[in-house]
């Protein structure tokens, strides 16, 4: 006999939750998950209800569920959407199309950054660079940067991104044992713009598992991508998501509790971090530790490569050219 | 062709230090596990040239390298063993024997509690209270309260233990994923006495892998357990040490840096986190959070667990007696 969901007390339960010991039905879980979304951004102030916010679409779950999920927990709330196609091989395409998708479904106004049309590469251009297997970096790097110039042509002031439970507690515990903690305390719900071209920054999903996302956007029948980017398996990354598993694996609620206690340090250790001192990037303008700043020094990077293989490939005819006469004079 | 020692550049190197990139042989290995003791002590002001030193001795392999290392790096100093013979049936006789031997060898003073004959109960005895598979906690208790005995009595005004590495890094990274600030903070290297009756706990080898703990006591000849204690097996002790073998698989130097860490968020935190408010145990005079002391609860309920049991005993025969005089008369 299945269990009953908790909720209603009528239909048959099929999400178990077990960090709160309870069962629901899909649409009882549907708005436990709304309501989360509700009570976290109300709980850290994240936007008012006279805002318009952007929210970064990737095409992935994460970002469906939330922008499903902030229409269904506040109706009124103006919503923007914002994407950045970043020019992965079928995988962009892919993700595009998901994103096109779910903003018409939920009659939401859609952005689009398409990066090989505006800046002449593409993420997987940094396979030529020395970044090679690390891509992950430079293209969090420029993600945020674009999702900032995307978000100002827009006309936001609050930037929403789907950062899960499970993204955000991990990026905590590995900040926190590696003992960097002017990046930790970054990492809090709600990130101030540190100058007027940024924007303000919050994970409205920060408490739901990345599982209860997947849930969610499925139940919902939200399209999604359904295919993985080819430059992942990042290592770190994944490494923290088995740790986080193997820990949760003893006690389902903990990375809830482990959240909590970092909201509680966050606040005190940010009063004893010195944060380093801050410039204007001399290219772009935005806030930066460096002359240059990091976004500009890795579009520089790839570009400058491509350039490189440019000439190259230009030469390469003549000199096959050369070697042919050579050959041909013997 | 085996590697050359990277110190004395001329004997056969035997032991890998991954985190330093460094192989030794066992002569500089020894000095140098010396030298991490002696570096350490100064450190953290552990105490002074002209203290006596108590050292809580188990039987076991980190206590022997402690008691060992100390003679070493500061030959002047006058130390003191302590041990309580906890009565754990086989174990406790076999870890005195050690003890008696490794003292004996070192030539330095030995003072003894004896549970059982002190206050007419054993470690054992636990397993017939709520405890049962759970011992290493009042286990743990008892220990603690009983080495501040037995220093006061011995006159020691230091008590040094053989926390290692793994263990102090394990404590502190389960109290802090719990959230268990003021638990924390007292796991700082030297723990000044809340009232007269305590003594100064300082933790030399916090610095010290248990690996080279016991590759010091092997070296070093020292008479050592080879029995483990039969109530071990503790869940959550041995999942912590799980953990942090996951963790420094990936990053020999991990325990290393995540002790730095906590030794860095400690004074931080100490300011920020309420210490429970203390009051003075109404039966051993010991500071305490409640109004008797967690040891003398423990020895109450295992006093009180033994009492009973032994009323029981008494009547067992008469009851046995009745059944029989019941059965014959049918």
């Amino acid at each position: 006999m299945p269990a009953i969901c908790r909720r209603c007390r009528s239909k048959p339960a099929e999400v178990r939750l077990p960090y709160a010991r309870m069962s629901l039905c899909p649409d009882c879980f549907r708005r436990y998950f709304e309501d989360r979304i509700r009570r976290t951004v109300e709980e850290f102030k994240m936007f008012k209800s006279q805002d318009t916010v952007g929210v970064a679409v990737s095409g992935g779950k994460d970002s469906a569920a939330l922008l499903h999920g902030l229409r269904q927990a506040f109706p009124g709330l103006k919503l923007v959407a914002l994407h950045v196609d970043l020019g992965i091989k079928k995988y962009s395409e892919h993700c595009l199309e998901k994103v096109r998708a779910l903003t018409r479904g939920l009659e939401v106004e859609l952005h689009v950054f398409d990066l090989k049309r505006e800046l002449g590469f593409s993420i997987d251009d940094f396979r030529l660079t020395p970044y090679r297997r690390k891509i992950c970096a430079p293209c969090g790097t420029i993600k945020r940067h674009l999702f900032d110039e995307l978000a100002r042509e827009a006309g936001v002031k609050v930037l929403a991104t789907g950062h899960n439970l499970d993204d955000v507690v991990g990026t905590m515990l590995t900040t926190f044992l590696a003992g960097d903690w002017s990046q930790l305390v970054r990492l809090k719900p709600v990130l101030p713009p540190l100058s007027p071209l940024q924007t303000r920054k919050v994970k409205p999903l920060l408490r739901s598992p990345e599982w209860e996302d997947l849930l969610y956007a499925a139940y919902s029948d939200l399209p999604f991508r359904d295919i993985g980017c080819p430059h992942a398996g990042g290592t770190r990354v994944r490494r923290n998501q088995e740790l986080l598993e193997a820990l949760s694996r003893r006690n389902p609620a903990f990375r809830h509790q482990t959240l909590n206690n970092f909201l509680r340090l966050i606040p005190i250790l940010e009063k004893h971090v010195d944060q380093p001192p801050l410039t204007t990037c001399r290219r772009c303008g935005y806030p930066s530790s460096a002359e240059v700043c990091a976004y500009c020094r890795r579009v520089e990077l790839v570009k400058n490569t491509l350039e490189k293989r440019r000439q190259r490939s230009k030469l390469n005819p003549l000199l096959r050219g050369i070697n042919r006469d050579q050959a041909n004079d013997i």
